[in-house]
């Protein structure tokens, strides 16, 4: 049994992670920054422990200092929440070391799956599709020169130990490739220390399709259906639904039977997503396994009625699985929409600052996740992002019709936020009609 | 089709409606009092329009004045919400005769349900179990008395066109009789301006459970489940819950067609609940029919996932049932807590006042319906009544867990509220147990 976590984390992922535990009985250890005093994470928790200065470094990031809080406060377990020191392996492996529960996967498959290549191969192992493309590193323009050939043009070329979109360059032909590698190959030299890189088929706008799964430690792993993250501006998700209504039921029990098929390759534990793209012609590759909670599990959550937090918890404390793959019922459609503190019309320049006045959206159907409040200052070193909305809805059309009605009425006042531009996605005819890919905000904006 | 809906409320609910008009792309028309000038009804709605002073004679029930806003604003409906003039035949009548589109059933048959005495006659020709008890009108103890005898002691008195509470005695045996008979027919009298009175066996410490059902203008009837409203302070709920865990599966469908039965006896369309009184050994009573939304829908929402407010303005748009009985599954539980500003602690006295701050609880599983917001002030005009949490959980345990947590995140500041009484009886380990029957309130007090 789990009975305090501490909750490495902030913002709207620490409020939701604190008020899970909250319901489950646990107790909650919040950790904040200096700039996050009067954050809503440290006052909901049952304690609260200051860490140090805003910079990520010497706060949210700084390991020994997480380790430290959760020894001091006698909490048995960690929860890392999404981004910071979630998919950090060194990280789960100092909580093995330490005897802490870490409320995630074991520190061996979080390496092994943030390892694009060797992910690469465990999947090819498992017979689920991944993008023509080289198997091992490449090192030099040459033989990148030989896998793109076999991959075929246009192709991508990527950093083996890439993320966040650096050393990361396209070639449309073999004239771009040379100078394409060595861009690619520069910025990853500086970015991650490393020059392994690999070659790819570049798809041309596909769908993102990511399909959530649940592994326990007795070997179970179920789906919980598929979300649909096109909605993309720089690689940053901006909307996401589910279910996809591109889908077939039968592509939907193929790519879900292929997501557990890939988790229990990898050994997987855990809450965690698979990442396809996905071709209009049907065909889809596997991407990526994000060995965390995403941002929007609340999709997945409205329309499998599954508390994916809790799940985790009770997975990390050795628990089974609470629901069986015939149990997990898909019903209606969800949308979820972030809310960032920025100016779109400023290239989206962050806008934190203090929130003057609030009405959130509220009702049948509609889920607010945020940690602000009226009064709040929100700091200007974390990420934009400052809450997210979501809705379920017996139909698209409805979730739409749902979602544009508390985007319309909900005020933020003091802040800078996105929610106009969101709401102008959501009245784009081809979002409307459904026909979104992950080249649709690029195309938007022309 | 309904193009334009003006909504004869305030508060919450008329929130409600105006959020469920907008997702389905109809306008709203609020009236306000001038007491609310600043009520988020009036806020919200795409045109409000002051119909007059705060007392409600001048203004929320003043009906000539809200026919008037609904022809100025070229309005096509009426949506009553639930009290004012909901269950008011009279209003409905005059809607009907001005060309309104009235939410909610036909005036005749509001005006027949409306009648205690031919609501029950009504039930007991259509096979629906009602209390023992007289099946004409009494106007002297001499007849009650032999009413009496036949429906078993003890008695309940009852005016004929009571409510409210009012009219209303109980007599233990023959010896009380004669006196509490003249006591309920002199306030009956003075309340409703009638001697009708009826007599009925007292069933000691029942259950409250009602049904929600649903029936379209083509004689399609279906039913939504029950809720449980045992908790009740002087006939007023405070905590509502569905399913009842106190139902068989068997029970659960034999009160589901029975209040079908009974919907279909009344001619009845539009969203309305049968309300029965269940006794231990699972005998279950006509007690009467609402012929409204309820307050406590949200719990019927939650576990069936269907929007009681839309299927209303669909049936009065004269569409048929957007879902067959087959196709309304229940799952999970639902609570519901209603949130008044009044202070337990002195008698529950109302204590309007100025939101000076408020912090609401959300999340997953998590609906706030409320109207105010940091820096309203509550008018001490209304019903205190001034918002509603409710949740939604796989299990009535976790349901509980949620509702707690939910509460025990509420900050309210500048209005004293019932906050910490509810979470009292949440917490009670007979509400926890599950034992509760509509004497427990008066029960936990002593």
């Amino acid at each position: 049994m789990i009975r305090k976590v501490l909750v490495a984390n902030r913002g709207e992922i620490a409020v939701r992670v604190i008020r899970a535990c909250r319901e489950m009985g646990i107790e909650t250890v919040a950790v904040y920054s200096e700039a996050d005093r009067e954050a809503l994470h440290a006052k909901l928790a049952d304690e609260a422990i200051c860490i140090g200065p805003a910079a990520l470094a010497d706060s949210y990031l700084a390991m020994e200092k997480i380790i430290s809080a959760t020894v001091v406060s006698g909490a048995d377990a960690i929860h890392p929440g999404y981004g910071l020191l979630s998919e950090n392996s060194r990280f789960a492996e100092l909580c093995e070391k330490c005897n802490i529960v870490f409320i995630g996967p074991p520190s061996g498959i979080i390496s092994r799956l943030g390892n694009k290549q060797e992910a690469r191969m465990t999947m090819k192992g498992a017979h689920v599709p991944v993008i023509p493309g080289s198997d091992s590193a490449v090192y030099d323009a040459e033989a990148g020169l030989e896998a793109a050939r076999e991959a075929g043009y246009p192709v991508m070329i990527k950093a083996v130990l890439g993320g966040g979109g650096k050393g990361m360059r396209m070639a449309a032909d073999e004239a771009e490739f040379e100078a394409s590698f060595y861009v690619a190959q520069t910025e990853a030299k500086n970015a991650f220390g490393d020059t392994a890189m690999y070659v790819e088929h570049y798809l041309t706008r596909p769908r993102h399709i990511e399909v959530q799964i649940l592994a326990d430690s007795h070997g179970n792993v179920i789906h919980l259906g598929e979300r649909d993250c096109s909605i993309q501006r720089n690689h940053q998700k901006m909307i996401e639904e589910a279910p996809c209504g591109a889908l077939s039921e039968k592509l939907r029990r193929e790519m879900g039977e292929t997501a557990v098929r890939a988790a229990k390759a990898a050994g997987y534990v855990g809450a965690g997503t698979i990442e396809f793209l996905l071709e209009r012609d049907g065909r889809f590759y596997f991407m990526e396994m994000n060995t965390r909670i995403q941002v929007e599990h609340p999709v997945t959550e409205w329309i499998t009625g599954i508390d994916l937090i809790k799940e985790q918890i009770r997975i990390a404390a050795g628990a089974k699985l609470s629901y069986t793959q015939e149990e997990v019922k898909i019903a209606g459609h969800s949308i979820e929409v972030r809310i960032n503190a920025e100016k779109p019309e400023e290239g989206f320049r962050p806008c934190p600052g203090t929130v003057t006045g609030l009405h959130l959206p509220a009702g049948k159907g509609v889920r607010v996740d945020s940690a602000i409040y009226s009064g709040y200052a929100i700091p200007p070193f974390y990420d934009s992002m400052i809450g997210k909305i979501s809705v379920w809805a017996k139909s698209r059309k409805e979730a739409i019709r749902k979602i544009q009605s508390a985007l319309g009425e909900m005020i933020i006042e003091g802040v800078d936020t996105n929610i106009d531009y969101q709401y102008s996605i959501l009245n784009h005819p081809e979002f409307l009609a459904g026909n979104v890919d992950i080249g649709f905000l690029e195309n938007m904006q022309r």
